[in-house]
Protein backbone atom coordinates (compact mmCIF):
# COMPACT_ATOMS: atom_id res chain seq x y z
CA UNK A 1 0.00 0.00 0.00
CA UNK A 2 2.85 2.39 0.84
CA UNK A 3 4.52 1.53 -2.13
CA UNK A 4 1.59 2.41 -4.07
CA UNK A 5 1.17 5.74 -2.76
CA UNK A 6 4.90 6.65 -3.59
CA UNK A 7 4.22 4.91 -7.05
CA UNK A 8 1.25 7.12 -8.04
CA UNK A 9 2.02 9.77 -5.92
CA UNK A 10 -1.97 9.48 -5.10
CA UNK A 11 -2.87 9.67 -1.24
CA UNK A 12 -4.30 6.55 0.17
CA UNK A 13 -7.90 8.08 0.26
CA UNK A 14 -7.41 8.80 -3.31
CA UNK A 15 -6.61 5.55 -4.36
CA UNK A 16 -9.28 4.04 -2.15
CA UNK A 17 -11.98 6.66 -3.50
CA UNK A 18 -11.13 4.71 -6.80
CA UNK A 19 -11.66 1.52 -5.38
CA UNK A 20 -14.17 0.19 -3.01
CA UNK A 21 -12.42 -1.95 -1.01
CA UNK A 22 -8.97 -3.40 -0.51
CA UNK A 23 -10.16 -6.49 -2.50
CA UNK A 24 -11.04 -4.88 -5.42
CA UNK A 25 -7.85 -2.77 -4.83
CA UNK A 26 -5.93 -6.25 -4.89
CA UNK A 27 -7.83 -7.61 -7.56
CA UNK A 28 -6.95 -4.49 -9.92
CA UNK A 29 -3.06 -4.71 -8.98
CA UNK A 30 -3.17 -8.85 -9.76
CA UNK A 31 -4.95 -8.39 -12.80
CA UNK A 32 -2.37 -5.69 -14.11
CA UNK A 33 0.83 -7.79 -12.99
CA UNK A 34 -1.19 -10.90 -14.67
CA UNK A 35 -1.39 -8.15 -18.10
CA UNK A 36 2.21 -7.79 -18.01
CA UNK A 37 3.49 -11.62 -17.00
CA UNK A 38 0.67 -12.05 -20.14
CA UNK A 39 2.74 -9.84 -22.07
CA UNK A 40 6.46 -11.31 -21.63
CA UNK A 41 5.10 -14.20 -22.27
CA UNK A 42 3.61 -13.13 -25.76
CA UNK A 43 7.02 -11.95 -26.66
CA UNK A 44 9.45 -14.91 -24.86
CA UNK A 45 7.60 -17.66 -22.87
CA UNK A 46 6.45 -18.87 -19.98
CA UNK A 47 9.58 -20.05 -19.26
CA UNK A 48 11.34 -16.59 -19.67
CA UNK A 49 8.57 -15.18 -16.89
CA UNK A 50 10.24 -17.75 -14.54
CA UNK A 51 13.96 -17.19 -15.46
CA UNK A 52 13.26 -13.71 -14.72
CA UNK A 53 11.84 -14.46 -11.51
CA UNK A 54 14.95 -16.35 -10.31
CA UNK A 55 17.24 -14.26 -11.47
CA UNK A 56 15.48 -11.77 -9.70
CA UNK A 57 16.08 -13.93 -6.49
CA UNK A 58 19.62 -13.70 -7.43
CA UNK A 59 19.75 -9.77 -7.28
CA UNK A 60 19.94 -9.67 -11.22
CA UNK A 61 18.05 -7.31 -13.27
CA UNK A 62 14.89 -8.97 -14.95
CA UNK A 63 12.60 -7.57 -18.47
CA UNK A 64 9.96 -5.84 -15.80
CA UNK A 65 10.02 -6.41 -12.48
CA UNK A 66 10.07 -10.17 -11.16
CA UNK A 67 9.77 -9.38 -7.49
CA UNK A 68 6.54 -7.61 -7.54
CA UNK A 69 4.83 -10.44 -9.63
CA UNK A 70 6.31 -13.10 -6.82
CA UNK A 71 4.75 -11.43 -4.09
CA UNK A 72 1.28 -10.70 -6.02
CA UNK A 73 2.11 -14.36 -6.87
CA UNK A 74 1.77 -15.44 -3.75
CA UNK A 75 -0.86 -13.44 -2.30
CA UNK A 76 -3.29 -14.55 -5.27
CA UNK A 77 -2.21 -18.09 -4.18
CA UNK A 78 -2.85 -17.71 -0.29
CA UNK A 79 -6.11 -16.18 -1.34
CA UNK A 80 -7.26 -19.43 -3.65
CA UNK A 81 -6.90 -21.38 -0.80
CA UNK A 82 -8.78 -19.66 1.62
CA UNK A 83 -11.32 -17.60 -0.24
CA UNK A 84 -13.46 -19.14 -2.67
CA UNK A 85 -14.88 -15.91 -3.68
CA UNK A 86 -12.02 -14.95 -4.49
CA UNK A 87 -11.15 -17.93 -6.63
CA UNK A 88 -14.33 -17.32 -8.78
CA UNK A 89 -13.08 -13.63 -9.05
CA UNK A 90 -9.84 -14.49 -10.21
CA UNK A 91 -10.92 -17.14 -12.92
CA UNK A 92 -11.34 -14.88 -15.17
CA UNK A 93 -8.30 -12.79 -14.58
CA UNK A 94 -5.73 -15.69 -14.60
CA UNK A 95 -7.25 -16.79 -17.81
CA UNK A 96 -4.89 -13.99 -19.55
CA UNK A 97 -1.78 -15.62 -19.13
CA UNK A 98 -3.14 -19.28 -19.80
CA UNK A 99 -3.87 -17.52 -23.40
CA UNK A 100 -0.77 -15.79 -23.92
CA UNK A 101 0.86 -19.20 -23.08
CA UNK A 102 -1.34 -21.13 -25.64
CA UNK A 103 -1.15 -18.75 -28.50
CA UNK A 104 2.70 -18.15 -27.99
CA UNK A 105 2.86 -22.41 -27.95
CA UNK A 106 0.92 -22.73 -31.15
CA UNK A 107 2.91 -20.15 -32.51
CA UNK A 108 6.15 -22.19 -32.13
CA UNK A 109 4.29 -24.95 -33.52
CA UNK A 110 3.69 -23.65 -36.52
CA UNK A 111 7.12 -22.70 -36.48
CA UNK A 112 8.62 -26.44 -35.70
CA UNK A 113 9.96 -25.70 -32.71
CA UNK A 114 7.43 -26.99 -30.33
CA UNK A 115 6.81 -30.85 -30.16
CA UNK A 116 4.13 -32.11 -32.08
CA UNK A 117 3.11 -35.18 -29.93
CA UNK A 118 1.61 -33.79 -26.84
CA UNK A 119 -1.79 -31.06 -27.09
CA UNK A 120 -0.82 -27.58 -26.37
CA UNK A 121 -3.33 -27.76 -23.47
CA UNK A 122 -1.17 -30.18 -21.42
CA UNK A 123 1.87 -28.46 -22.76
CA UNK A 124 0.39 -25.07 -21.04
CA UNK A 125 -0.70 -26.90 -18.24
CA UNK A 126 2.64 -28.52 -17.87
CA UNK A 127 4.52 -24.65 -17.71
CA UNK A 128 2.40 -23.48 -15.36
CA UNK A 129 2.52 -26.55 -12.89
CA UNK A 130 6.42 -25.68 -13.12
CA UNK A 131 6.00 -21.61 -12.84
CA UNK A 132 3.74 -22.66 -9.27
CA UNK A 133 6.36 -24.59 -8.24
CA UNK A 134 8.78 -22.06 -8.88
CA UNK A 135 7.20 -19.29 -6.79
CA UNK A 136 6.36 -21.69 -3.97
CA UNK A 137 10.19 -22.94 -3.64
CA UNK A 138 11.17 -19.16 -4.23
CA UNK A 139 8.45 -17.89 -0.92
CA UNK A 140 9.83 -20.69 1.37
CA UNK A 141 13.51 -19.26 0.71
CA UNK A 142 14.92 -22.67 -0.24
CA UNK A 143 18.50 -23.26 -2.21
CA UNK A 144 18.39 -22.08 -5.91
CA UNK A 145 21.41 -24.08 -7.08
CA UNK A 146 20.32 -26.18 -9.52
CA UNK A 147 17.09 -24.18 -11.08
CA UNK A 148 18.66 -22.64 -14.19
CA UNK A 149 19.43 -25.96 -15.06
CA UNK A 150 16.08 -27.41 -14.24
CA UNK A 151 14.25 -24.40 -16.33
CA UNK A 152 16.72 -25.61 -19.38
CA UNK A 153 15.27 -29.01 -18.80
CA UNK A 154 12.10 -27.75 -19.29
CA UNK A 155 12.40 -25.66 -21.92
CA UNK A 156 13.99 -28.50 -23.50
CA UNK A 157 10.85 -31.10 -22.86
CA UNK A 158 8.27 -28.91 -25.04
CA UNK A 159 10.80 -28.16 -27.91
CA UNK A 160 10.79 -30.48 -30.93
CA UNK A 161 13.50 -31.59 -30.75
CA UNK A 162 15.71 -33.60 -28.55
CA UNK A 163 18.25 -35.90 -29.68
CA UNK A 164 19.12 -39.25 -28.36
CA UNK A 165 19.32 -38.53 -24.99
CA UNK A 166 23.18 -39.08 -24.66
CA UNK A 167 23.52 -36.09 -27.10
CA UNK A 168 24.93 -38.41 -29.86
CA UNK A 169 21.97 -39.50 -31.88
CA UNK A 170 19.69 -37.30 -33.75
CA UNK B 1 -4.93 -32.50 16.30
CA UNK B 2 -8.28 -34.58 16.49
CA UNK B 3 -7.52 -37.01 13.91
CA UNK B 4 -4.44 -37.60 15.69
CA UNK B 5 -6.23 -38.77 18.75
CA UNK B 6 -8.49 -41.04 17.15
CA UNK B 7 -5.41 -42.75 14.99
CA UNK B 8 -3.52 -43.37 18.04
CA UNK B 9 -6.35 -43.57 20.98
CA UNK B 10 -4.14 -41.45 23.16
CA UNK B 11 -5.63 -38.61 24.87
CA UNK B 12 -4.23 -35.06 24.21
CA UNK B 13 -2.65 -34.31 27.21
CA UNK B 14 -0.80 -38.02 26.75
CA UNK B 15 -0.09 -36.98 23.11
CA UNK B 16 1.43 -33.43 24.12
CA UNK B 17 3.70 -34.98 27.37
CA UNK B 18 5.50 -36.89 24.55
CA UNK B 19 5.85 -33.41 22.65
CA UNK B 20 6.37 -30.91 24.62
CA UNK B 21 5.50 -28.25 22.20
CA UNK B 22 2.54 -28.12 19.25
CA UNK B 23 5.96 -27.32 16.80
CA UNK B 24 7.71 -31.11 18.20
CA UNK B 25 4.51 -32.76 17.75
CA UNK B 26 3.82 -31.21 14.00
CA UNK B 27 8.17 -31.89 13.29
CA UNK B 28 7.40 -35.44 14.36
CA UNK B 29 4.37 -35.91 12.14
CA UNK B 30 6.01 -34.56 9.17
CA UNK B 31 9.16 -36.65 9.61
CA UNK B 32 7.00 -39.01 9.98
CA UNK B 33 5.09 -38.04 6.25
CA UNK B 34 8.49 -37.45 5.01
CA UNK B 35 9.77 -41.12 5.80
CA UNK B 36 6.74 -42.67 4.45
CA UNK B 37 6.63 -40.80 1.45
CA UNK B 38 10.58 -41.86 0.95
CA UNK B 39 9.49 -45.10 1.18
CA UNK B 40 7.17 -44.70 -1.64
CA UNK B 41 10.25 -42.78 -3.68
CA UNK B 42 12.40 -45.72 -3.26
CA UNK B 43 10.05 -47.96 -4.69
CA UNK B 44 7.85 -46.41 -7.43
CA UNK B 45 9.55 -43.29 -7.60
CA UNK B 46 8.50 -39.25 -6.83
CA UNK B 47 6.37 -39.14 -10.04
CA UNK B 48 4.15 -42.20 -8.53
CA UNK B 49 3.77 -40.06 -5.46
CA UNK B 50 2.27 -37.45 -7.03
CA UNK B 51 0.27 -39.40 -9.29
CA UNK B 52 -0.83 -40.38 -5.50
CA UNK B 53 -1.27 -37.09 -4.50
CA UNK B 54 -3.47 -36.31 -7.70
CA UNK B 55 -5.50 -39.68 -8.03
CA UNK B 56 -6.49 -39.13 -4.23
CA UNK B 57 -7.90 -35.54 -5.17
CA UNK B 58 -10.63 -37.31 -8.15
CA UNK B 59 -11.40 -39.63 -4.72
CA UNK B 60 -9.31 -42.68 -6.59
CA UNK B 61 -7.50 -44.55 -3.42
CA UNK B 62 -3.47 -44.05 -3.53
CA UNK B 63 -0.31 -46.12 -2.52
CA UNK B 64 -0.81 -44.80 1.29
CA UNK B 65 -2.68 -41.80 2.14
CA UNK B 66 -2.08 -38.90 -0.09
CA UNK B 67 -4.88 -36.59 0.94
CA UNK B 68 -2.56 -37.05 4.70
CA UNK B 69 0.71 -36.00 2.80
CA UNK B 70 -1.08 -32.69 1.02
CA UNK B 71 -2.22 -31.43 4.31
CA UNK B 72 0.94 -32.10 5.71
CA UNK B 73 3.50 -30.44 2.87
CA UNK B 74 1.10 -27.59 2.91
CA UNK B 75 1.52 -26.73 6.77
CA UNK B 76 5.32 -27.35 5.75
CA UNK B 77 4.99 -24.92 3.00
CA UNK B 78 3.42 -22.40 4.95
CA UNK B 79 5.96 -22.65 7.89
CA UNK B 80 8.72 -22.25 5.44
CA UNK B 81 7.95 -19.34 4.57
CA UNK B 82 6.71 -17.75 7.72
CA UNK B 83 8.89 -18.99 10.03
CA UNK B 84 12.94 -19.04 9.57
CA UNK B 85 13.70 -21.18 12.99
CA UNK B 86 11.16 -23.67 11.35
CA UNK B 87 13.23 -23.34 7.75
CA UNK B 88 16.46 -24.75 9.59
CA UNK B 89 14.36 -27.40 11.63
CA UNK B 90 13.06 -29.21 8.51
CA UNK B 91 15.81 -29.02 6.67
CA UNK B 92 17.55 -31.88 7.88
CA UNK B 93 14.02 -34.25 7.42
CA UNK B 94 13.22 -33.09 3.76
CA UNK B 95 16.91 -34.70 3.03
CA UNK B 96 15.18 -38.31 3.18
CA UNK B 97 13.36 -37.49 0.34
CA UNK B 98 15.81 -35.94 -2.04
CA UNK B 99 18.06 -39.07 -1.30
CA UNK B 100 15.51 -41.54 -2.05
CA UNK B 101 14.63 -39.55 -4.94
CA UNK B 102 18.63 -39.23 -5.83
CA UNK B 103 18.99 -43.22 -4.74
CA UNK B 104 16.09 -44.25 -7.02
CA UNK B 105 17.21 -41.77 -9.88
CA UNK B 106 20.77 -43.58 -9.78
CA UNK B 107 19.31 -46.75 -10.11
CA UNK B 108 17.57 -46.02 -12.66
CA UNK B 109 20.65 -45.21 -15.13
CA UNK B 110 22.24 -47.89 -14.18
CA UNK B 111 19.38 -49.34 -15.89
CA UNK B 112 19.82 -47.39 -18.45
CA UNK B 113 16.30 -46.13 -18.29
CA UNK B 114 17.09 -42.49 -17.13
CA UNK B 115 18.40 -40.03 -19.51
CA UNK B 116 22.32 -39.59 -19.03
CA UNK B 117 23.11 -36.24 -20.30
CA UNK B 118 21.53 -34.37 -17.57
CA UNK B 119 23.20 -34.48 -13.57
CA UNK B 120 21.06 -36.25 -11.08
CA UNK B 121 20.97 -33.42 -8.98
CA UNK B 122 19.29 -31.38 -11.51
CA UNK B 123 16.38 -34.43 -12.28
CA UNK B 124 15.71 -34.24 -8.84
CA UNK B 125 15.39 -30.46 -8.06
CA UNK B 126 12.78 -30.69 -11.60
CA UNK B 127 10.83 -33.69 -10.16
CA UNK B 128 11.01 -31.76 -6.43
CA UNK B 129 10.32 -28.82 -7.96
CA UNK B 130 7.19 -30.59 -9.86
CA UNK B 131 5.83 -31.75 -6.93
CA UNK B 132 5.55 -28.47 -4.86
CA UNK B 133 3.65 -27.13 -8.20
CA UNK B 134 1.17 -29.84 -7.79
CA UNK B 135 1.04 -29.40 -3.93
CA UNK B 136 0.13 -25.80 -4.23
CA UNK B 137 -1.71 -26.16 -7.31
CA UNK B 138 -4.64 -28.93 -5.44
CA UNK B 139 -4.41 -26.92 -2.42
CA UNK B 140 -5.48 -23.78 -4.26
CA UNK B 141 -8.42 -26.43 -5.41
CA UNK B 142 -7.60 -25.41 -9.07
CA UNK B 143 -8.57 -27.43 -12.14
CA UNK B 144 -6.78 -30.98 -12.16
CA UNK B 145 -8.10 -32.19 -16.13
CA UNK B 146 -4.50 -31.90 -17.73
CA UNK B 147 -2.42 -33.27 -14.82
CA UNK B 148 -2.21 -36.66 -15.46
CA UNK B 149 -0.99 -36.02 -19.12
CA UNK B 150 1.55 -33.37 -17.40
CA UNK B 151 2.85 -35.89 -15.01
CA UNK B 152 3.78 -38.69 -18.02
CA UNK B 153 5.56 -35.39 -19.65
CA UNK B 154 7.13 -35.09 -16.70
CA UNK B 155 8.15 -38.86 -16.60
CA UNK B 156 8.78 -38.98 -20.09
CA UNK B 157 11.45 -35.80 -19.54
CA UNK B 158 13.26 -37.34 -16.98
CA UNK B 159 13.51 -41.05 -19.23
CA UNK B 160 16.63 -42.32 -21.48
CA UNK B 161 14.29 -42.22 -24.93
CA UNK B 162 12.21 -39.83 -25.94
CA UNK B 163 11.91 -40.73 -29.52
CA UNK B 164 11.88 -38.34 -32.40
CA UNK B 165 9.10 -35.73 -30.84
CA UNK B 166 6.29 -36.87 -33.71
CA UNK B 167 7.14 -40.20 -32.40
CA UNK B 168 8.16 -41.45 -35.81
CA UNK B 169 12.05 -41.52 -35.59
CA UNK B 170 14.41 -43.33 -32.58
Amino acid sequence: MRRLEETTGLSRGAIFHHFRDKESLFLALAEDEAHRMAEVVARHGLVQVMRDLLASQDGQPGHEDPADWLGTRLEVSRRLRTDPEFRARWAERSREITSATQLRLARQREAGRLRDDIDIDVLTSFLELVLEGLVSHLAMGLPTDHLERVLDLVEDSVRMHRHGANGQSG
